[in-house]
């Protein structure tokens, strides 16, 4: 899908093109986040801003000042349809060839606005991936540019009937769908795997821990998800995605489930089923 | 280092500048060789062609055609220095949102051509990095744009005195330097980590392992490399570099690997260091 709209800058000057030796390209050193646009507001945009900041420090990578970067999405964001989604990447600019860092590091942000994916019938179906995810607690919890993990395991299926994947680390634990966390409903708590040594820290999954009293952080096993009383993908652009099927097993909707998505609904009217 | 000169395409078709939706911006999607160019001659071509091909393949990203490619790089280093640094990156192309690859994929090739690097004054110092490398066979041996544990290796030093890191992998046992392989002299054996788990298939370590009787791949413990009767590291670009000191140890030039140099120089020039 490309882009309804691009915006570049190195540094806070706007330029017209990448530069070929961007370090984002040579190394996939950088950052980036995907977040839905509605009725002209990103939605969470401080959950964003603050998972962006917090991989750039661990990074290093300077991180653009807040209120330029601000005034700068507001405007980039006031020509989007009612629905639509943003996505920002950050990088550590020009480097030319070899991993250190130039001395004086210019940025580069990329801000691109896309057509709002179509809808997933829910509930969803789902497959396990074969790709594992590897533990590196360097990069746990960032959403940083390396990302031929989701790559390889998105290339597994092409069938249209399923919808995501669900991958393993190498130790075998759950991690996390291609593009999305998952939450599974166990003796009543749901839990979702950490993010300290593999993993995306989702924004969404970050909405579902901080509002739902029975969810919490939790090493799981495939055993433990297949036999889950239910289970849910989450992410920033789609909000909640009930999962009605992974590979032989299959769920009923859950009122738990529902429930929650009332509550996200309300909380942020972009996800509200009914809008 | 800013590029003394860059040539990118689409497919066979030239482009002026490369489109902010590249996947190897987005997620690293894609591959790079960085070669020794020589006389106008790009030093281990084929080792460098069939590597690339071998990427390609597990990656599935369509590979240019090997005639055209040819021509457009022997017209492109025509222009090089006599001593120069061509580096190649070949990825999945534009694609917009999404891990998923586009129906139809037509990648995007960056050739660009750099100042040799400085010679590094042999035998080198290293030390240890923190930085872990992680395990993940999917991607291993691959020389693919996933590099920010690279990245983060080497922004562990600014001494200039220290040449080069060496990394261990997430279980404890040595992995590779951040731009070079590693050969450690045990027993009187060569000995190299393997490159089925993580780490990249170095066209240099391919060079020994293919012309020194004596060298082998073999998992190499930390205190193994320690405690090495000689030790030196290897790229494509450097040829063989002797290492001098590692923390704590020291070693003294060794007969086997002076003469393992002399053998490199006469079967690549470029690598003599009479040259």
């Amino acid at each position: 899908m490309s882009a309804l709209a691009s915006l570049l800058f190195r540094g806070e000057q706007r330029i017209s093109a990448l530069d070929a030796g961007d370090r984002g390209l040579a190394y996939g050193d950088g950052l980036f986040e995907t977040a839905l646009v509605h009725d002209g507001l990103v939605v969470w945009w401080p959950a964003h801003l603050a998972r962006l900041a917090e991989g750039a420090a661990r990074l290093r990578i300077p991180m653009p000042d807040a209120a330029w970067l601000g005034s700068q999405l507001a405007a980039f964001v006031a020509q989007a349809p009612a629905r639509a989604v943003l996505k920002l990447m950050l990088t550590r600019g020009a480097g030319g060839r070899g991993y250190a860092s130039p001395d004086a590091v210019e940025p580069t942000l990329v801000l691109s606005l896309h057509a709002a994916p179509a809808p997933m019938a829910t509930p969803l179906t789902l497959r396990w991936c074969d790709t594992r995810l590897a533990i590196q607690p360097a990069l746990a919890g960032l959403k940083h540019l390396n990302r031929l993990e989701q790559v390889l395991a998105r290339a597994e299926w092409r069938d249209p009937a399923i919808h995501e994947g669900l991958m393993l680390d190498t130790d075998g634990q759950v991690g996390c769908a291609t593009a999305a966390n998952v939450f599974a409903l166990v003796d009543g708590r749901w839990l979702t795997p950490p993010v300290q040594r593999l993993g995306v820290a989702g924004v969404a999954r970050a909405w579902v821990l901080a509002n739902e009293p029975a969810a919490a952080e939790a090493g799981l096993t495939p055993a433990q998800v297949e036999s889950a009383d239910a289970l849910f993908l989450c992410n920033a652009v789609r909000g909640i995605l009930p999962v009605g099927r992974l590979g032989d097993r299959s769920w009923a909707p859950h009122p738990a489930l529902a429930a929650l998505q009332r509550r996200l609904g309300r909380s942020e009217p972009a996800f509200d089923p009914g809008s």
